[in-house]
């Protein structure tokens, strides 16, 4: 179930994260503003989430309005992509990935570019992926 | 307790949110960025945590090094504000809260400026407040 959105904050950072809605739907959020994703791919994408914990953030992030899933190519095939109101955060969430990517050194830690990886696994077996978007 | 940084992420972004740790401790970090605190300031800031959350989450924001407890004027008066390391995160804390700011009206959502607020309430009661860092 989707926690309606309150109407009122207290402050506007607040808001932001009640809209972004947590880790792991803001980690879905990023890999989409790049470009649309097929179950399969976000599934690759996110190898710390059950499958079970993956459908259920899809549904929250479709219920609220941030994506939406269509059907693509063959029968049966369908992909997720960031609805207009979904965009309106490419901004935010492209200053998130920079900052983890540019920052992550000077903490010790490694980030791996995963949307990178599965595009080059995709070309090596042959799968054009779609261009991606401007953020 | 404070959960270890890991060492490895699998993407940017899942680790720049660990490093911001959640709703509370980045509205908070978002407060700090704008001038040190001290508690009873942070505490009008936050009228939805209770006093053992915020205790509890400044606790957790002084061991992940992102912020410092040290004394300030009168004896037993202390100020939070951000480590050198916390500072990193102006730029992210900055984007969150103007986006926040400024597309809160298309949710049809009304935000607070509770920074704003506070200092206009301690210049009514005579009370200087430090001029604001470049974030």
């Amino acid at each position: 179930m989707v926690k309606r959105l309150r109407k009122s904050f207290h402050c506007p950072t607040e808001f932001t994260l009640a809209i972004l809605g947590g880790k792991w739907k803001t980690v879905i959020l990023c890999f989409l503003k790049e470009r649309p994703c097929r179950y399969s791919e976000l599934r690759k994408l996110t190898p710390k989430l059950s499958d079970k914990m993956l459908t259920q953030r899809l549904h929250e992030l479709i219920d609220a309005g941030l994506i939406l899933r269509k059907p693509r190519g063959a029968a049966h095939a369908h992909e997720y992509s960031l609805t207009p109101r979904g965009s309106k955060l490419s901004s935010i969430l492209r200053h998130l990935d920079n900052w983890g990517r540019e920052n992550a050194p000077s903490f010790g830690v490694r980030v791996g570019e995963p949307m990178t990886e599965l595009e080059l696994e995709l070309k090596g077996l042959g799968i054009e992926t779609p261009t991606r978007l401007a953020g």
